[in-house]
């Protein structure tokens, strides 16, 4: 068996997730912390997620796509505070060390961590049930990044690419509402639930322009919607009929509603959603757009809770999951 | 049930533990990502540990105890690096949200977040079998840390306090080699595992005086040292008849023998081995003793390996907890 320093060795201590991005760090893997510097004029955002063998990913997936959506979904909450990815660190426990599954798990790992930029600076391996923590670390200017507390009464409320195929793959696989997809589609919707893509650089873009209120979707765009106008004190009009989906959730879910319903509370989509005063539309589409499609899905409102724009009260209890419910 | 945001709205998001420390975040629990800013001329050190209940700690052991030790423990990693505790996060996977095991878990959190002056600002609550990871961030003057790197051949060898108590309790408990101790003694060994104190305030004085090589004991002292002596490309000279043992540990194993085995190899001490120049031998003795007691225990040699004063070889694969050996 390998011994743990083996194992660190072999399968994180490698360039090619050690220095995945342009951020080295002084100190990396191998001492008892890493060391970074802050440069001047910037500031650290952190945030750290657990995902657990078959609560938030099915234990018997690829190895590669464990690596790949764990970074992706835990970096996703550095695209929600538009910080610039840097470092991550690590915590992995695992019921063995099976050469042939560390080896896919890493390569996940390093696609995507190459791909947004953040290098692996150090962590923990243990002996348990499959568990895997990852805590990132970004950059963001000083005072100068997006949170959930800053939504105001007429902004309008946009999200990034479309909603709902991760929640509708998942759906197929529990033989729920997706029934006997085309192979492309499904294609289609694993590669959303799998693979991820955080917005990392149009949340950037959306910092520079002066944007300030963002969240991630990871809990379906009405729960994660809900966390803005709750830390915001505000509420929403939405306009249900302009939630964007895709080619493939169309076709799989022809059904307006039932549509609707996995759009607004499926969730691992891991888009954006944010707000902006309306004189920053144009511009706010301009720069994102085409090569990031995003849709204006409502507007924030005085009042709280949310209203569609046929007058309907939309609960907002009612999606979203909960870890402890 | 408790949901998710009201755990941590309840157990996590108090004063006593968000505000432990003189380092407040600029953006707390409660947004996508906490926000640090790292002062001018500091560095940023971090270090993240897991644990899994029942191979790092006995599940069944008071909740006051598991977090008051958890953190402690990952908190030695910075003392280890001469850094100063600033802020914390903290993953933790429950099997159920037992609001009595929660409030003991994050008393004793408290406890120690608030003796080294640590923040919580972040992390993560999921369902499953119970696993804490904590990532620790403490801050270091630029360029100026301990590391396992910087032994040099004629350093001094230190450790601080004594060796090997912890070690003992946990082989009275599963009935090794400490047959029917006292009821003192055994509680003094006892509160060694349970409550190990990091060595934090020592190490700060370490790197004010010039010392620049450390390491924290957690896997036994030859263990340890053998981490400094390998990333230093260097060997040690060991008196084991200076290994320093408490009263208790004198009581309950009286062997000369199977003392000195369990304080080189037994681990769980979170004391601090560190070397340094001869010349800087006073100066450490006078900054450190007597809140501190601190122990001489050889010298690095140039060549590899370690060899005890009275000539013979120790191996250094003796000891050392292997996560997956």
């Amino acid at each position: 068996m390998l011994s743990e320093f083996d194992l660190i060795a072999r399968y994180f201590q490698q360039p090619g997730l050690a220095s995945a991005g342009p951020w080295s760090p002084q100190l990396g893997i191998g001492d008892d912390c890493a060391v970074m510097s802050v440069p001047e004029g910037r500031q650290l955002a952190v945030s750290m997620d657990t995902l657990v063998a078959d609560v938030h990913f099915p234990a018997a997936a690829a190895p590669e796509l464990i690596g790949y959506r764990a970074l992706a979904v835990t970096v996703s909450d550095l695209a929600a505070m538009g910080a610039e990815p840097a470092w991550f660190t690590l915590g992995l426990t695992l019921p063995e060390a099976n050469p042939e599954w560390l080896s896919g798990f890493v390569q996940g790992l390093q696609q995507i961590a190459q791909k947004v930029g953040i290098s692996l600076v150090g962590g923990d391996t243990t002996r348990g049930p499959l568990t895997i923590t990852l805590q990132v670390h970004g950059l963001v200017r000083t005072n100068n990044w997006l949170s959930r507390k800053y939504a105001k009464p007429g902004d309008d409320i946009w999200v990034t690419g479309t909603l709902g195929d991760a929640a509708a793959w998942l759906s197929y696989l529990q033989q729920g509402l997706v029934e006997s997809p085309t192979n492309e589609n499904l294609k289609a919707l694993w590669s959303r639930y799998y693979q991820p893509v955080p917005r990392v650089a149009e949340a950037q873009k959306l910092v520079a322009l002066g944007c300030q209120c963002a969240i991630d979707i990871s809990d379906g765009v009405l729960a994660d919607l809900g966390h803005i106008l709750t830390m915001s004190q505000v509420g929403a009009l939405l306009d249900l009929s302009s939630l964007p989906a895709s080619n493939a959730l169309q076709q799989v879910l022809p059904d307006p509603e039932k549509r609707q319903e996995v759009m607004l509370t499926g969730g691992d989509d891991y888009e954006l959603c944010f707000t902006a005063p309306p004189h920053l539309a144009k511009n706010i589409i301009e720069l994102l757009s085409p090569s990031c499609p995003i849709t204006r899905i409502g507007q924030i409102n005085q009042a709280p809770g949310v209203v569609s724009t046929s007058g309907q009260p939309i609960t907002i209890t009612k999606g979203g999951y909960q870890h402890f419910s």
